[in-house]
């Protein structure tokens, strides 16, 4: 008979996490990794299990599941497919709730028998009554409960939750977004899918209260059906953001291969997506763009029209392209607004059109100015400051990421904000060495901290901003 | 009457230059800036002209242009607009072949006064018998002679010259190349193109014998007819890659701010470069991009069959997308070439087809076997290892730049490459935080020491060779 299978719910706070298959060793196993950012995170009680050895980065180690004394709801697992389903008779003696598989080589390897060895465990998980994630996945994040995979992601809990079917990807959206100030509630790795499924996970965030916002990662989709109403239901609550991975014959074939994912036709899901009112993106750092504007471009801005402020010719003309290519409007400067700005902008290699391009567009005072009278033109609904760490950063190292920059610049760009009601956005351009790395990464920091949407250049946030404001416009 | 006027191929080795405007404390002068790249350079005989000082940056400061003893061929100018024609003057009487100006604020200003300005200086070059590049540029950068006109761009010459209408773009494209291996023959930033323009330039370049590949950015052409010849000329000797600034409504009427520029349609422009047969680019990255496919990826691939390698499911499906939308095909791996895989990469976790991905893609045995194997099959013409660093690197930091890592990887590279005659290329992507960059940095550094064309992303790796791949083939 069949036991009542937890919600999805009940699995992001256990109480005690058993981790199966460390080596006291091997840093680069998984598992290891995993005990070792539980750690890192102070989760409370961490049974690393593996009969040849008896302590583990200084924690004792268990022969066995059932040979740990406290409570162990949510099992780790790292070991050969060949004996998951002797573990999972263990995790059924031992009462836990969820089971997370690292170890691959099920379905996705092509085989036959490794495709049935999945439905017995699958049996098994349902007869015990404890659900499974994965296999072949890097299982949950849940920042509030501690509950972590990998070391090096931000453990302050934050508004996003993050459904991925990639590994990667679930490990690198909040490495890579975590300077950009992107924090989450929940992030699942689900692999192939198994028993935890793309349609459980959007139901259970549409419904979470911690869950602002959805991002997904999907590579096939289970069960057509269920998935458009988790959709639909989902994307009328709270933003849906989607990267589809497997929309071309090659990625379709490799998709099958790394996740046993029978992808639909791209031309139906883009379809779906678009109907369900959903924003679409092309891999991890559109995600990220696009995140960090539904989160910190706020309020979101009421129509396409930008103002672009910064120095250089070069980047206002690439600026202008980018903009208008992605769809948003560069509206023209009126002649008194122009005026204004000749107040304090050299005539001398300044464009008073839009973008305003001035060399002094890099001084504190200037960007201040300008920025307050932009901020007041009716048609503009955006303001755009951008930076390259070159080559002007060279010219005095270090002088973006000092204070005698970044505050009053923060100050005037807060101001504007407000003044405004306009969210008010950085282009930071990355340097090609280490020096230039250094400061933009103390500079972006600031503007992140200070609650700004950061781009790392003025074409992703041309994309990022044109797909919100078309999403908010529908 | 008019004097003859120097041709560009005899500006490119001056004897001595003198830098007007200079001032001893605002380093972020240009005129200051171009003192200091020219003494780091170690151009022999420099002269600062400011009559407020005697000394700057540790060299003699002279009054005046006559006042300068020695041999002055050429003259860099950073003085107000107003000034320029008794600069002319000067510059007339002292017998100089080329007159540089960074100072803006002529046509570009939008002020007939300012145009006419232009016009007045123009007549002075043509009586005075030397040349006037700009204004409102950065000039000349000739590595072979020492001429720069900025610090931190690589000084080790080598095949490349680049014309830029952009004085940004003209430092930006050394400077971020310059870590991927790109050296240069010289680079030449127009401006507003009054005296020397596109046209002369390309007929130049396509004539001079240290230049193999013509990179430009082009905002406006000043003459269509003229510009076709060249263009025509120029792609039938050498590979000539454009970037044309201004397709946007936005972006011409930025770029008629920025240099004066009257931009052609886009539709015709675009029909021109194909015609023309020469690779079209969205912006510098591009650029970047395209220049090292065509300097490294050698010989360029004979068809569109890649094959790529490395850890991590997502990475290998977004690389499936992102090859076949760039229109470059991954072909299946025969049964007699996945068994021969089977042999040293594991089960599980992996995906024979193409791309290969395995946990122990990152071990350097894994690496080299993989590309010895796939180096031999016949319908992949180019071979890709890409390598992210998070998150694997921070598993082990330091790891992927020891040479441990490195030296039997590029061993198994350089003999695939050898062995097999077709490019092996690079996807190495960037981290997001200090350490990681290091790693990636030290990590970029070897492989493009070592001859090999590295990409920051797969994608971009596909765009870039999608477009070096069409052009060979035409």
């Amino acid at each position: 008979m069949e036991k009542k299978k937890p919600s999805l719910e009940e699995l992001f706070s256990p109480e005690g996490v058993a981790v199966v298959g460390v080596s006291p060793s091997g840093k680069s196993s998984f598992a290891t990794l995993g005990v070792l950012a539980l750690k890192e995170a102070g989760f409370p009680a961490i049974y690393p299990v593996n009969p040849k050895y008896t302590e583990v980065l200084g924690l004792p180690c268990y022969p066995s599941l059932r040979a740990i004394p406290g409570v162990v709801d949510h099992v780790v697992v790292s070991i050969p497919a060949e004996s998951a389903l002797a573990l999972l008779d263990d995790c059924a003696a031992k009462g836990v709730r969820s089971v997370h598989f690292f170890t691959a080589g099920f379905s996705e390897s092509g085989h036959t028998e490794r495709a049935e060895l999945e439905k017995a465990m699958l049996d098994k998980a349902r007869a015990g009554g404890f659900r499974i994630i994965g296999p072949n996945c890097v299982g949950l994040f849940v920042p509030r409960s501690r509950l972590i995979n990998d070391v090096g992601i931000p453990l302050e809990p934050g508004p996003i939750a993050f459904i991925s079917q990639s590994g990667g990807h679930a490990q690198n959206l909040p490495l890579y977004g975590g300077p950009r100030g992107l924090r989450f509630s929940k992030v699942v790795s689900y692999g192939n899918a198994l028993d935890v499924d793309e349609s459980e996970l959007l139901d259970c965030f549409s419904r979470d209260p911690e869950t602002e916002i959805i991002a997904a990662y999907i590579e096939g989709v289970k069960d057509g059906k269920r998935f458009l109403r988790a959709l639909r239901e989902a994307a009328a609550r709270k933003p849906v953001v989607i990267y589809k991975g497997g929309t071309t014959e090659a990625g379709r074939r490799t998709a099958h291969g790394h996740t046993a994912s029978l992808t639909s036709s791209v031309a139906v899901f883009d379809a779906l997506c678009r109907q369900m009112k959903t924003i679409q993106v092309d891999d991890i750092e559109e995600m990220i763009d696009v995140l960090v504007a539904l989160r910190f471009a706020v309020p979101l801005p009421q129509g396409t029209g930008v103002a672009v402020v910064g120095a250089g010719g070069g980047p206002s003309v690439l600026a202008s392209d980018e903009m208008e290519k992605a769809g948003l409007r560069l509206p023209h400067l009126s002649p008194e607004v122009q005026a204004e700005l000749r107040q304090f902008l050299p005539l001398a290699g300044s464009i008073f059109g839009n973008p305003v391009d001035a060399p002094n567009l890099a001084s504190p005072e200037a960007i201040s100015a300008t920025m307050r009278v932009l901020g007041k033109v009716a048609d503009i609904h955006m303001l755009v400051y951008h930076l390259g760490f070159h080559p002007i950063s060279r010219w005095a190292p270090g002088r973006f990421s000092s204070a005698a920059f970044l505050k009053p610049v923060i100050d005037a760009l807060v101001e504007t904000h407000q003044m405004s009601g306009k969210p008010v956005l950085l282009a930071l351009c990355p340097a090609p060495e280490l020096g230039g790395m250094k400061e933009f990464l103390a500079t972006q920091e600031a503007f992140v901290e200070a609650g700004f949407p950061v781009f790392n250049s003025l074409r992703q946030a041309a994309r990022a901003m044109a797909r919100v404001v078309a999403w908010n416009q529908v």
